[in-house]
């Protein structure tokens, strides 16, 4: 039940950059779960990976063959993450790529392997080296859509979007498509996204540009406070666009080409919270009025990780105590809880430590009984501001949870 | 629907301390919902309260006035909370004072005052003045388990227990009560605790006691991660025992009100963990081989923080995976997540960073079909070791706080 999200439309394909797709029968049957982007030669590529102290075996391996040069392939399968699987996970994300790379003439270290799903099962990686053949028949500049839809698990939306800024010399593209639905929480989420452009931009420039735009969108959003042991986000730049060259921070093209990364990122990292699991509303969290974005980003997560906020929006009953107890226990030191100001969009709700003088029961009601809104925390201490994305707690969260294996 | 817990019994009296009761009619009808502690004069008081930012009124009230004075009477309600109300709260609890001490014969520094329940609307602080006069007509030190229903709000089961320590020159005996179901975390829970013994104790040694038993036991519980604004824990010694005095900390009789009052805040604690809100496991989160308790301590909240585990948990779904995650972003540095080991009870389930030999999903499935059980980490560098108590994450989790005010 995905808030505000629709099928993806208006994908721009990126000159250099291939999707396939195929059914490996990993765990989902009658569907592609395997998707493969081939890159061109000559591509740079930058990611970050999950911060979780366990990491699936993929991450190891994509880390290190990322290290040794310049990948050609990245392969991804949905339904198995390939985590908690011990050395043996290690050999089959490697025997992956070896297999990728035999079939498709470039070498192992030139393969990063990503995949989500179930912990703690081993990778049914024979059934991934069968598949490849088909995937490598399907690989098309048009496949991004068939992509997001292979690498889907408890989403019910596949997710892509592009952006395009125009600079003095040219047009910016950027695609990008994302999983991701539950174990979902700040640095990083149970979350996969590539994202791509067609420009030529050197990789310390190409990280930069993905540390910015990851720190404001992916390190933003939290379902259920769990992250995820297998997450990364992959930014690639073709090199494919003859006309435009990104080589330096302060360049025209790099400003363009980072904004348009920065909205792709945000558009994603918002369809994953808009398709959190079991989610019925969307809502944006914001405080400010802070000394500074760490306490105002506390404030935030205490309230975007409270149970008991989010069931309150769930039932869409303004219960602002909880969003008020939230505040107190964020760990600020000295907070004036008179001088917080709390709106629900446009409404003020609460003011001098009480319900605001002009607020009703029915206008809190009302606004939280829309899909999306906005919880604002004026802090009124100072200046700093930060806002993140979280959903609701309802009873499909746990039934999905809770039913997860079975 | 409360895992492994009774109505109390076996209650013992506290010689000095009379509890009433009364119906107030403050949200709840046809029951009582005031509760009333006489203490008699000489009894020395202790108190901890919420260290949320954003505290009720009576919580900044009884703080006021017990750094007056020793308190003749506590008084307590359930229904509503008198928080998020303001300069009008303050009045209320106040007045509420006020108006016991007129008719009890004291002074209003020398009332306590408590309330649990709904957040941000106003108390009937009328009603409860009211209802004052049938409460002081019921005064008896055998009110403990009436006064334990009384302070009930979405508790299922009124909780209460005694202990008593034979030392050479006597007995001790603590006996104590609390409320709390939901709005449970470390650091103090949507909680009220009453725990009281007849010795004779000076105050020092009486705050020191309650510190070090409350650092064991309510600072060891979470249901949601949510602290209440208005939680408190009192430890009461009235006096009235003739032949024991405790004067040192090095004494026997210390020694043993110690253990007791650590025992019945323990059992305390637990029974609201019993007694969460929607709970159908009772699960002790052990995790040892840490480099101290500090970091065996964050392990221990991650896992029972994450929704994943509790969601998991009410499923009786062995989903170790999720387990090893919330280990894996509690945090820890340098963390060698194959250095791990998992236990479910007596069952090893991980070693290796992967599922151990001799485990098997159903071994796993049996352990976790059990209404108690315990998930030991052990991290496998160090010595220390800490535990915590938590709950499962159920439907009715979510359906109790989504209408909680409906």
């Amino acid at each position: 039940m995905a808030v505000g999200l629709k099928e993806p439309e208006g994908i721009i394909r990126i000159r250099g950059l291939r999707w396939g797709v195929a059914r490996a029968g990993i765990r989902y049957q009658d569907r592609d779960d395997l998707a493969l982007a081939e890159l061109r030669p000559g591509a740079t590529t930058a990611a970050v990976f999950t911060r979780n102290a366990f990491r699936a075996a993929p991450v190891v391996v994509a880390e290190e063959h990322l290290a040794a040069g310049p990948p050609r392939y990245l392969l991804v399968n949905a339904g198995n993450a390939n985590a908690g699987t011990g050395p043996r996970g290690l050999e089959d994300a490697r025997f992956c790529c070896r297999a990728l790379a035999a079939q498709a003439g470039c070498r192992t270290e030139e393969v990063l392997p990503f995949s989500t799903g179930v912990i703690g099962e081993p990778l049914p990686a024979t059934n991934m080296a069968t598949a490849l053949p088909a995937a490598l028949d399907t690989l098309t500049e048009d496949g991004w859509a068939a992509a997001a839809r292979a690498v889907m698990t408890t989403d019910t939306v596949p997710k892509a979007v592009s952006r395009q800024e125009l600079v003095r010399d040219g047009t910016i593209t950027v695609t990008g498509l994302a999983k991701g639905s539950g174990m979902i929480r700040p640095d990083m989420a149970t979350m996969l996204a590539f994202v791509a452009t067609d420009l030529r931009v050197p990789e310390d420039l190409l990280r930069r540009c993905l540390k910015d735009a990851v720190e404001r969108s992916f390190h933003r959003i939290t379902v259920d406070g769990d992250t995820s042991t297998n997450d990364a986000v992959v930014l690639v730049a073709t090199g494919a666009h003859g006309g435009l060259r990104v080589d330096s921070p302060e360049s025209e093209s790099y400003r363009g080409l980072a904004a348009a990364v920065e909205a792709v990122c945000t558009e994603l990292a918002q369809a994953v919270v808009r398709d959190a699991e079991g989610a019925t509303r969307f809502l944006t969290v914001r405080v400010s009025g802070g000394r500074d974005r760490a306490e105002c980003l506390a404030v935030a997560w205490a309230i975007a990780h409270s149970p008991l906020v989010k069931t309150a929006a769930f039932a869409g009953d303004p219960n602002w105590g909880r969003i008020l107890a939230a505040v107190g226990r964020a760990g600020l030191a000295d907070l004036d809880i008179p001088a917080v100001r709390i709106r629900l969009d446009e409404e003020l709700v609460v003011e001098g430590g009480a319900a605001a003088a002009t607020y009703t029961e029915a206008r809190g009601a009302e606004v939280m009984a829309r899909p999306e809104y906005t919880i604002h925390v004026e802090l009124g201490r100072g200046d700093a501001e930060e806002r993140v994305w979280t959903s609701d707690l309802s009873h499909d969260y746990v039934r999905i949870n809770a039913e997860y294996r079975t």
